[in-house]
Parts: structure tokens; C-alpha cells; sequence
């Protein structure tokens, strides 16, 4: 099977224009057929305040009203998309930008209301994601470009965590392509001690995880990361590599 | 040649939610291969007041500066493209929605700056179209929903006159399509007495428009719209409608 590149990019890359061109430029050079999914940042958060939206936060998710899903949609899938596209363009990247809405490439529905009612939050159908759509694209030699919103059947947009987004579109993509997924982030990998960079655990196995949440070096936020790159895994993605740049080694996560 | 219908909406059916769904119902029943070119209406400069940004106009042109020129690219191939491809999705319509920057599929470039300095306006360099890149999408059994935002060759956003670009594709196809183009507006057509909205003009040449102009009886916004549409008839399409709903017959426009 050909080689595919799933590459996430979070909020401190699409916040600081420098680095996301530095960014862009290491990525334009990856060889391989590729899709970006990127974040928002703290720009809707920005835009919202401006507007008198406040933002609600809830165990680190957003709690998404219908003004702030307005919002999102806006800085999500309209500018910082079309940044991002007109950007890699420029670089003779030919490049292809959508979010789940468009051709319903990412099917998806509103998250049940349970304990906590997340608003506008869309869970994705895993298994109907359109891969003959995003088959399309990359054989036509466009990389593509992907905002996570979602639409439920009934024509509601809907915020969508990316890290799911780019997980869920690895594992789908996994069914034809040999898929490497990779999320991009603040720090150099998975650290044994938070304040050193160079302290980087290079592998992660089931095993060696179980080992490094015992000694509570893997906590908080990195849990759901590596929880979501086991599932892919599970899913049949090749591998998982979590890094600061993607010319950077980082930490390889393996079955 | 097979036939495509390239229909523009202007803002007065973007404001107001229930004209747009009833003109999408109507959008959705027509049978041939079609693309949706839509404008921002009100909701842009609304966003740009709230976050203290002041819209300033000449000639009707909004004379875009670096911070509206975000809110456009946000407001038009985010919210407003998105939620109508969500919503043409819902009524099994299969949309693709994209803006010019999308695989640099409507090249454009930067306004000369002359008299009037328009900001970050885009051009469109219409000899450059990708009409092969649209073509994939019609011929993935897409509907093709298109937002007037372009890019530079360098990367910058730039807003685009939502009628140049729904002309600037019609004849762009129409090298391979035989292409009807349709502006949608607020008045059932180009009328004789602007206070009877049966007065239509069924059909307008050249001969007529020069009669009704020397009558004074088109005057104003209509005259670059109709220049417009002769443009898009010597570009070789095959014929322009002007009304107020895809349904009904408005004024047709003939060499």
C-alpha cells in the first residue's frame, strides 16, 4: 500500500504566524501523499470575547452555544483554513482546503446530552467517513487541508475536537493507504521530566505506558493523546509519532 | 455539450435564513450540473462593528483593509459557506463548498492600487480558472458552493466582487459546458417602473439596452450588472437571468 501522512497541527502553531510558516515549509516538503488537520487556537476564543461571547470551558473541551458555533465555523473552516491553503498554494504545494461539512466528508452528530451538555459538539461516524472523497482529492495531487467542523444530518454545524478528527481520518484512510500519523505540539514529545526538552521518551509501547503512568510521568492532558493514538493503532494506522516539528524524531508511539 | 447552471444569490437571500432555505429547496431541484456563488450580505459588516473594525464603502466597494479582510475570509468561506453546504447536504443534495484559494481554483491577484486604493481586493485572473478542478467535483456528482475569497500568488486573502466571480466561472466553463447563468436578487427582475414588480423586462440585447438605458430606466447598480452580463455572453455563455427566484422566469439576456 502507498504511504500516507496524517499530520494534526495544534493551537501553538496556528496562533503565531511564524512558526505555522516554518511549519508549512517542513511540511510542503514531505514527499508522500498528506493531510493537515489543524486547530483554532485562541483565536475564536479572541474573536468571541470581542464579540461578548464568553467562553465556556468544560474538562478542557468548549462549551459550544450557537453563537460561539457561528464563530468557529467562521475562524475555523473559513480563515484560518484559507490561510493555511493560500499559504501552502504559494509554496507550489497544490493544495485542497475543506472541513467535515463539505460533500458531508466527515459525517457527524450532535454529542448527546449526558452530564455535561457540550451545545454544538459534533461526534463523528467513524465508519461513514468518505474516503473515496478524500481519495479523490490526493490522487488528483492536492494535499488536503482540514478544519474540524462537522455538520449533523440535519444541516447543524458543529465543533469537532481535531485531535478525534485527525485520528478519525487516519484509521478510515488506513482501510487503502499504509497511514503515519503524527501530531505536532509545543514540546519535543513525550517528556520524562516536563522541564527538560531533551528528556525524551522515544518509544512508547502498551507496556512501557502502563510503566510511565504508574510513575506519573504521563498525566493530564497527555493521557487522552496517547489514549486516542492507541485507538488509532488499534484501527490499523501504521504509527503514531508525536513531536514539536515533523522534521524532529519525537515520540513514537507502537503496538 | 451538457448544460451547468451557474446561479450567484446576493445578500438579501444570505440575511435572511428563511429566504436561503427556501431558494436551496429550489436550488436543490434543479437537475442539470450546478455551482452556488454567494455573497456575504450584512453579516460581515455586522461582525466587523461588533469587533470596532469601521466598513468603509466607495463606489459600493468595501474597501478591505488588513483586519476585514480576515472577517471576510472568516464570515464568507466559513459561516456562510459552510452552513449552506450544510444544509444543501440535509436535503440530499451532495455539495462541495470551496473558495478561490481552494486549490488555487480561481486565480487571482492584488487590485493596482490607482485613484481608489481598495485594499486587499482581489482581481480574478479569469484565463487561469481551474476549470478542470471544478469539473472533478461536477463530475463527482457535487454541487459546487463557491465564496468570493481568492489568494494572491503570494498567499494573501483577498475579497473578491461575488458577481465578477460567478461571471468569471460561467464563461471559464463554458469552453465545456453550454452554461446558463442566473443572478438571483431582491426584484423579480430588470423592471420598467421600480415601484411594479410586474413590470418585468422579459428579455434585454443589446438594441433594447441601450433604448432602456437612453429611458433612463436602467440606471444605477443594474448598468455594471448588466454590462456584466453581456461580458459573460461574449465569454460564451449561453444565456443570463436576472430574477428574483431560480422558479421564476425574470429577464433573460441575449446576445
Amino acid at each position: 500500500m502507498e504511504e500516507l501522512i496524517v499530520v494534526k497541527i495544534g493551537g501553538n502553531i496556528v496562533d503565531n504566524p511564524d512558526a505555522l510558516t516554518s511549519f508549512l515549509k517542513d511540511f510542503s516538503s514531505v514527499e508522500s501523499k498528506k493531510i493537515l488537520v489543524h486547530g483554532g487556537g485562541k483565536i475564536a476564543t479572541k474573536v468571541s470575547a470581542s464579540l461578548g461571547i464568553e467562553t465556556q470551558m468544560v474538562e478542557g473541551r468548549r462549551i459550544t452555544d450557537a453563537q460561539t458555533v457561528k464563530v468557529v465555523s467562521g475562524v475555523y473552516a473559513g480563515l484560518i483554513n484559507k490561510s493555511i491553503v493560500a499559504q501552502l498554494n504559494s509554496m507550489n504545494q497544490k493544495t485542497w482546503g475543506l472541513c467535515g461539512a463539505d460533500a458531508n466528508i466527515i459525517p457527524a452528530h450532535k454529542r448527546e446530552v449526558k452530564k455535561i451538555d457540550y451545545g454544538y459538539v459534533g461526534d463523528i461516524d467513524t465508519d461513514k467517513i468518505a474516503i473515496n472523497s478524500f481519495d479523490m482529492l490526493l490522487n488528483g495531487g492536492f494535499c488536503v487541508v482540514v478544519a474540524p467542523i462537522t455538520a449533523s444530518p440535519s444541516g447543524q454545524l458543529l465543533n469537532t475536537n481535531a485531535d478525534t478528527v485527525a485520528q478519525s481520518i487516519a484509521v478510515a484512510m488506513s482501510s487503502i493507504y499504509k497511514v503515519k500519523l503524527v501530531y505536532v505540539f509545543e514540546k519535543n514529545g513525550v517528556l520524562r521530566d516536563i522541564d527538560d526538552p531533551r528528556s525524551v521518551v522515544s518509544q512508547i509501547t502498551p507496556q512501557i505506558y502502563t510503566s510511565l503512568k504508574d510513575q506519573k510521568i504521563i498525566v493530564d492532558g497527555m493521557i487522552p493523546k496517547i489514549d486516542n493514538a492507541f485507538e488509532a493503532l488499534k484501527g490499523g494506522v501504521e504509527s503514531v509519532r508525536i513531536c514539536n516539528s515533523i522534521t524532529n524524531n519525537g515520540t513514537l508511539i507502537l503496538k
